[in-house]
């Protein structure tokens, strides 16, 4: 079994609270490989995690330990899980964190077709080949469990425990399914064109949205964001000098601006809408 | 031995600063395990990387070493040092960053009463248990040596060869006490209520306050931070909306927001008093 | 063989792309150690991101494979590379990323005399001892391979093949030349003063400037940066207190203020005139 296990939170990295982790982590399993995902997600922004989660675990060995923790209801009654697939781990609440994960391996059919970001989760049966826990045995937690870091007392101990080859079903009862947000599709406007919506804004201020490539009916497309219209696809950010759109390099359509912050140019926010139409040759 | 070498700094995350301590460390022991524990302290702010090192060191493997550089007195008389507690090396300049780590081993009897944030540092005898030596012996440095960055030259090699087995003794001259800020310990004032202040503000905005659980003498208590009146304690974030006062995951009183930030709230800073009044009932 | 990777981007960390890398890296090799040396490089800024670098390379152990990416031209016609000094490896777009690497190695005869920031690349011919491949052996990628991601298809799977010993000239075609940024060395005014520019501003304000320690007549200079005069070269931060120009720990002169931030106090930015006047002493 491999030992690498990922970190995707909310905590930021001006305190201790990551460093607890792999504290906790490397006192379990010495030979435990961890790496850092993410930990600027925006404060108890689940679907921001979700979606940059869904970017990344693919490139991880196979058996890799995904640790998320986007967690304001730490505490409570939500539920800790971890869900495994074909091909890796995935430790976290059940909150929605999962929700790419999931709906890349079971597409919600329809799905939700309103373009529009989802403001509460849904419950999903899992389809067969993936399995779920709930995290109830306390054997594999670090003690004394706070109720406001779960991560540090629940989540890392049971991922190192995880990566020293511990049984799924010793860490607590088996589950058939779990919360996830409704993954939004793109849908169509009375004019037959495509609507959708910035899922994310990159470090580069590249808008990501929510139009994968096989959502695009061909190359002659007029993608129209924040009322600027760009013509054609690009294949490369220094293809042309201003607006792109291009797609990018997890598959989803995205808008660039040549050595630029097209997110700020555009004053473009997540949740934006963003239309694709058509464009038909006369003849 | 364990392999196991922490970093705290104030160096930030734009330049290769770190990058270089971890360097010189990876060519004297290619084995260490190099884990970041924090490294945007505001810049010479002694205190407050005191603090967040006695947030996580406790959840190392036993042996791990600890480097601590926040070192605006670097080339000047201050001296560099190794401490060693029962769990733990410390590797540091002897300017006060090791204060929380030393009194949660001897706290100060009586302690600082004053409920404010100390400005200077004392020095303080070293228990039985707890051995230091300053960093003399130039064979376990990086040569040359810069007067600018003894993180690169002196703390990083001296804590690589900690990792390899290095006895304390032969790093430098054996010392029995060190610097030490006085720890601000709640007081009272006149009307019995107890008066502590913010230690520090984390990523979520939590404030976290000086008063441990035990100075709290039940959970009937009024929490007086900025103006605001908290009634009572809760047990996790989600468990009220507004402001919450709450036994935090070190251990701390910590004043949070529900799905919001507490301190951008109140304006409160590090610093600020923070009152707790006990509630009389009426019989 | 050493297994020490290097990561220096302007990918910044609010996003999963470092962290693909270092997935595609960890499936080929999972033994490799990755070190970030900086991910917060200013989008598409070339020179910086080669300053960064060439502050730090020289303390990694020996064969150690430095990856830089900053990469406003990939997928268009810019080739990849990478460069094998007697020290390291580096696997790089050939956009002048190793300008600094490359001119300590072979300093430009004459040199960049105007003192100011170079605006384009010009070829140089690698001295004897020096090689490189440009990355054409598609053997050694991650396929699919995006036209927008080549650190995460190209750079990082090549990096981790070069860590498990694949040799250099399977990866690619030898050339014998490569871009690079003229790194401009300091000159003289009609009036013998020294004229230089600041390269880097770090993350304490400190203000790095071009001159090097041998460019320095001897101590008796006055520095003068932002209309303000300094008198004198310091030892240590400590010092004195105020402004101080100091021989920092990567062999530059730097303007310090003491406990304080250098740049926001002076108002100065990176590419700033310094100017270096030596100080005749009456007799």
């Amino acid at each position: 079994m491999t030992p690498v296990i990922t970190l995707t939170t909310d905590f930021g990295t001006t305190d201790a609270y990551v460093a607890s982790m792999k504290g906790v982590i490397l006192s379990i399993n010495p030979k435990a490989v961890i790496v850092d995902i993410c930990h600027s997600v925006q404060p108890q922004n689940i679907l921001q995690a979700a979606f940059i989660l869904s970017t990344t675990h693919r490139y991880f060995p196979e058996g890799t330990i995904h640790v998320a923790v986007v967690d304001p209801g730490v505490g409570s009654q939500r539920q800790s899980i971890v869900l495994k697939t074909p091909q890796a781990f995935f430790v976290a609440p059940d909150n929605g964190i999962l929700s790419y994960v999931v709906n890349e391996l079971q597409p919600l059919s329809g799905g939700n077709l309103t373009g529009a970001l989802p403001q509460s989760t849904i419950i999903r049966q899992l389809m067969p080949g993936i399995e779920a826990v709930t995290l109830t045995n306390p054997d594999f937690w670090h003690h004394p469990v706070s109720s406001t870091f779960h991560g540090r007392d629940i989540f890392a101990p049971v991922a190192a425990h995880l990566s020293l080859g511990t049984p799924l079903r010793s860490l607590g009862d088996s589950i058939s399914s779990i919360h996830v947000y409704p993954i939004p599709r793109p849908c169509r406007d009375a004019e037959g064109n495509l609507i959708g919506h910035v899922l994310h804004i990159d470090n580069f201020g590249n808008c990501i949205t929510s139009f994968k490539s096989n959502d695009l009916p061909d190359n002659k497309v007029t993608v129209i964001i924040c009322n600027q219209h760009i013509n054609g696809l690009s294949k490369f950010y220094a293809e042309k000098t201003g607006l792109a759109a291009i797609i990018g390099s997890s598959g989803y359509l995205e808008i660039s601006l040549q050595n630029g912050n097209a997110a700020a140019f555009l004053k473009a926010k997540v949740g934006d809408e963003v239309r694709v139409k058509q464009i038909i040759n006369p003849i």
